[in-house]
């Protein structure tokens, strides 16, 4: 059964991404599968060929979600002007370098050169649209859409307005995400690492904590999360794993009983530190284990593995 | 194909598990279709109806793992006194309540009861054995044996043991743990929570500082980790996600050009409190997102969820 699929309700849609790099790549294969035509922007010279390759890894992914990849190729080009490449666009994905300064004047060009109508999205996931918008005429048009790495196979995007952003355009935004298959959902507030990217630092720091203080090995901190939390939390979130986990009383069973050893523990996680000795360590266990496979080895597991895990969970959504 | 089944390599043993609540009839399904003999030992007066009730609930999701349920009633039985419970048992599964006192003296009655060979485990999530084992004469057989919840169900198994405990028995409590099916890894030290628990809390103080602040509702911080982290977490662990997310050159990669904002996102997350008003917000919020599905339904969803995720992984770590 498909899972991630769309009804493909904005094919024949043309969509300007901006940088072709891992995200700008994986952002139009999604596209292009759903039938949009995409026109990528980029100044370097071997772009073309760097696209293909990593379009070529992400469809069979795509295609094991329920999309089909007929007509991709067709609708793919390549413009490094990047005024002319979004001259007709419908939507312009943004995807370069995480600088303000870079970002900041781009929007200035795009915003002069794209149709009035255009919807205007930047990939970033730690620069906000209020540090991007600044040479922007009018402010009310820019939002962030952060995807979850890979963009074609992680269901989420963060959209996330500024103060000024025009409600209909959040609304549109959220409108084109669930368009083409993702589960789009809005952040109130432009917070440093918006949500998932937090959540994420927050389970690191601990991770490499205790993995410094000898309690368990690195790949063994895989081992548990990959065994208990991962399965835990890819199927409830924390609010509603505690919900379940307090029993018939739920949640407030849960903050009443377990509350007060929750706040205990708060106080006793670790800080932890990238500096050079707990680096060298971190290297040096990774070596141990996972040296033995290449990167596209374990990256290619690792995608049929989410795609196991999003169609798996889709089959039971689909029957309750 | 069978996901978390073993080859049943302790049936015909003997566990007694003291405590029958919810940890304690878990482990009973699981023990029982690996053909082992279990002996429950609790108090209440209600405990045989109240154990059927919870394995009852239990067994479809072992099915749908791959076991039979076969003899399962057959192997069960009750006993309330703990020491005749433990007269004949070759694994003792302590789940009873987390008060250190309560298990010191239990362990006194049990070690004096107990064949010598037999292995001695607590469940706890709280207490490390060091601090459960004063009364015992040779305290080196006790250690943690900690499940993630539900036992049957999830996979990993914790097990601590103390400064003291003979690394023979170590051995002996990852052997029984893989014998029936579950991953067992040993922690090295006997810290507050062990491992999984900690990456828990941590997760948990950045989500209720997030759904504190506004920045996102509870059932959209929920919909971010289940469309996201927790897709990425139940497929690779914390670490071989960053060696896959940093592109080829790795973890090293990763570390040396994503550090420095890892490091500064570590200092401006959350501190988070569950004061009056925030678990008043929390409680409001609940109702709102999960408050029309019954405590029951949402389980019976999350499990079959969960049986959908082993079972999908299972299906790529036997193909690749």
């Amino acid at each position: 059964m498909p899972a991630l699929t769309s009804d493909r309700s904005y094919a024949g849609k043309t969509v300007a991404i901006i940088g072709g790099g891992v995200i700008g790549a994986s952002w139009a294969a999604l596209f292009l599968v759903n039938g949009l035509k995409v026109i990528v922007s980029d100044p370097d010279p071997e772009i073309e060929s760097k696209v293909q390759a990593l379009m070529a890894a992400a469809l069979p992914a795509l295609q094991a979600l329920g999309y089909e990849a007929v007509d991709v190729a067709a609708n793919l080009s390549f413009e490094k002007d990047n005024a002319r490449a979004v001259a007709h666009a419908d939507i312009v994905q943004e995807c370069g370098p995480e600088k303000p300064e870079f970002k900041q004047a781009l929007w200035k060009i795009i915003e002069a050169a794209a149709p009035k109508g255009a919807l205007l999205c930047s990939s970033s996931s730690t620069i906000p649209a209020s540090v991007q918008f600044t040479q922007m005429a009018d402010q009310s048009r820019l939002l962030v859409g952060h995807p979850f790495n890979p963009p074609h196979l992680m269901p989420l995007v963060e959209v996330v307005p500024t103060p000024k952003t025009d409600p209909a355009i959040t609304a549109r935004a959220l409108a084109f995400y669930r368009g083409v298959g993702k589960v789009a959902l809005e952040i109130k507030k432009e917070v440093p690492g918006f949500v998932a990217n937090r959540l994420q630092a927050a389970i690191f720091q601990e991770s490499v904590f205790l993995v410094a203080e000898g309690v368990v090995s690195l790949d063994q901190l895989d081992d548990v999360v990959t065994n208990s939390l991962g399965i835990r939390w890819a199927t409830s979130g924390p609010f509603l794993s505690f919900h379940l986990g307090g029993g018939p009383g739920g949640l407030p069973h849960f903050l009443e009983h377990l509350g007060p050893p929750m706040e205990a523990a708060w106080k006793y996680l670790g800080k932890a530190s990238l500096d050079d000795a707990t680096k060298a360590r971190l290297i040096d266990q990774l070596g141990a284990s996972y040296g033995a496979s290449s990167f596209y080895a374990l990256s290619e597991t690792r995608d049929e593995k989410e795609v196991a895990v999003i169609n798996g969970l889709a089959h039971v959504q689909h029957a309750s």
